[in-house]
């Protein structure tokens, strides 16, 4: 069955609101296997709506419209609907009746304009809806169906769940599972990740990848089809693995699952605490470490020590090191891990400074320059980084790289650190 | 000129992403007075993005393609639109070079699927990417203008702005003046400044409002027309004066300007410092201050004490006011404040003290309370609020509250402290 969206409405085509209802009916089909092929929104006039319906009967078998079905003058699907598909627009008496009583019931006289909500296209199958004055309705055609429902996201998501994808599983002959996960890499650009994962044959596990950038992450999309749960669940965990093997560790999270999230479960599961030192990040690592619930478990304090004089006062760096090296070094950024580490008394200590610009570049030290360092009981590493980007990218970055450390330094992935730390080495 | 827009991508068409990108191109042309007819959004499959081409050239004169042209095999923009177009896809050796040269100046070797962004349907004009490896480009057909433009947000959003906008305002041939200014509220709900500004007759000066809640910010978005720029800025500057005096000061900057932004130059301005001590924020008070250019000139710390340990040891909060009057109360807000305002040698110190949830809550201090304090020189003032929402709204109104809190120290709209705050008084 291929499905088209329609969504109507000028704030739709004005840009003033973003099409959330094209995005849950798409999710809402495609979680039940159903593709939508094209989704054309359009403002509230006759001629651009019946031109949608046209062309969208050219392309689709299943068609279904959101929007227009309010009391106000510039609701105008329904007659636009019954002009496009050559019907006569009809009063229904029973559903004009069931208004008045539900204004009658709230003790209040329908207004005129509710009259209209009570005309429906000839042949209109009615869609009832107990949560507003808009009912939907369904009309048939050789080989076609036509939705048209309101754009109140909650009445369409309502009459989506309860009428229309029930329906479509009905009218459907295929019976297949679809599954899909979401494998989010940091690490390695897209291109990278297709390089690494061309000899990969998702066809073999009746699956497609797809890859999206999601800065600064870049997410991998296995979606696969098959006529059971068990075959669709095999074919995902085989292909999962070897995804995951051939992107060496990159995988930092899948589907709703977080960097943030996965350091705070590896930080609980070695019983082991955190406290940050951040400079040029500037309060970012310590945002995204507490947007996990539950996180004051593991995570003790971070130290946003963006003056020299916060750097030396509140962990202990020498002066002499910032004034002979600059606060922006690999000693620098060490001593910050030490110092936070020791003064909170945690397992590991994170330190980060760099220069996130536009401006504090020189030719030694361009914007973007980076150093993180990771301090535990066996010793501290460093390593800079010369990161692209804004102002905005290089922090959001920085952050990334540094939460990420902890990740790799529990999984052993952390070069030059490994296991067994021995002492300052660069990674 | 009528426009339609293109997005393409099967995130999109499966509902996995809400397609901001056709908001954003909609909103950025209507803002110039160009209004989008259509907007048509369908997966990466060669045939769809041609018969997409094929409709939007029938019923448009400008056709702005967005997404698709991606180093990945599932980018195929370019080649779709190639075919539809009926013209020969080509390599651009200078844009091959430039590509190359951008990764080497990273000190990477491109890899071979960049290598596809270098072609182009011929006769294409380039349109150059200073944010990414997707070059856009234009092709232009008797009456008619396609745009091609890659799908990341940032990279569109500046092309949008930089290159199609202006030369889509010299095509036009009509000539009226089109403005609009965005005036960013905090501290009202939209119903509330809807209910102020109903006395407010916008078509007195040819202008429409219209309003956009982004949370934790509602939006007023005035646009008006008129036949000379003298005419439109003298409307808009009397429309905007009566507006922001309706709004009673909870207007926190316009346009492309933020609350930080605002407050940064206020700290500025009154050659004043500021440091902070957050616990329920984690850090996101200073990841926004710090987002700010140039911060380091008056943003000196943040503590981000998640634990009791870190507010006694880092701040000087007495351990018997956290053990009589729990961590979350309007002492220790106060102390907290003081303590690093203390500490740091800062003009002012700003105290945030809450439960963010999901857990942590009581009867009596239940999830969503928060404690904001401010000191200076005169004094410190501290207030309790009851917020609204999960998790990251709580974080997220809490830091916005006390950020605004020096925004409204600066201009004697914090009650109870104004220009000579005497003590500890509650606001």
């Amino acid at each position: 069955l291929r499905v088209e969206l329609i969504t109507i409405g000028n704030e739709l085509t004005s840009g003033e609101v973003v099409d959330t209802n094209a995005a849950f009916m798409a999710a809402a089909l495609s979680e039940v296997g159903l593709e939508v092929a094209f989704i054309t929104t359009t403002g509230d006039f006759p001629l651009s709506i019946q031109d949608a319906l046209h062309k969208a009967q050219e392309r689709a078998e299943v068609i279904i419209v959101s929007g227009g079905l309010g009391p106000t003058q510039d609701d105008i699907t329904a007659s636009s609907a019954a002009k496009a598909l050559g019907l006569h627009l009809v009063l229904r008496e029973e559903i004009l009746q069931d208004l008045k009583k539900r204004f009658a019931e709230r003790r209040m006289q329908m207004p005129a304009s509710n009259e209209k909500q009570a005309f429906f296209p000839q042949q209109a199958e009615i869609i009832p809806n107990p949560l507003g004055t808009a009912c939907g309705f369904l009309v048939r055609r050789p080989g076609k169906i036509f939705f048209f429902l309101p754009g109140v996201p909650r009445e369409l998501n309502f009459l989506m769940k309860e009428n229309v994808i029930p329906l479509l599983q009905k009218e459907r002959k295929e019976k297949f599972r679809v599954r899909s996960r979401t494998l989010k890499v940091f690490g390695f650009t897209e291109s990278a990740i297709a390089d690494l994962l061309k000899e990969v044959s998702p066809e073999y596990f009746s699956a497609s990848l797809a890859y999206l950038p999601r800065f600064p992450e870049n997410h991998v999309k296995i979606t696969l089809r098959g006529n059971s749960i068990e075959e669709v669940e095999g074919n995902l965990e085989r292909l999962e693995k070897i995804i995951r093997d051939r992107l060496q560790g990159r995988v930092i999270a899948a589907d709703e699952d977080t960097l943030e999230a996965m350091v705070g479960r590896l930080l609980r599961e070695h019983q082991a605490t955190l406290a940050v030192a951040e400079s040029c990040t500037g309060g970012l690592v310590a945002h995204r470490l507490t947007q996990v619930p539950g996180s004051s478990d593991y995570f003790e304090r971070s130290v946003v020590v963006y003056s020299n004089k916060a750097k030396i006062q509140m962990l202990g760096v020498p002066e002499s090191l910032i004034s002979s090296l600059g606060a922006v070094s690999a000693e620098v950024a060490e001593r910050m891990a030490e110092g936070v580490r020791q003064v909170s008394g945690t397992t590991l200590g994170l330190g980060i400074t760099g220069i996130a610009g536009p401006t504090g570049g020189s030719e030694e030290k361009p914007v973007g320059t980076v150093f993180i360092a990771l301090a535990c009981a066996n010793g501290t590493v460093s390593k800079r980084y010369q990161l692209p980007g804004d102002r905005n990218q290089i922090q959001t970055l920085s952050a990334y790289l540094a939460i990420d450390w902890v990740r790799r330094y529990f999984l052993n992935l952390l070069s030059g650190f490994s296991s067994q730390p021995s002492a300052r080495t660069n990674p």
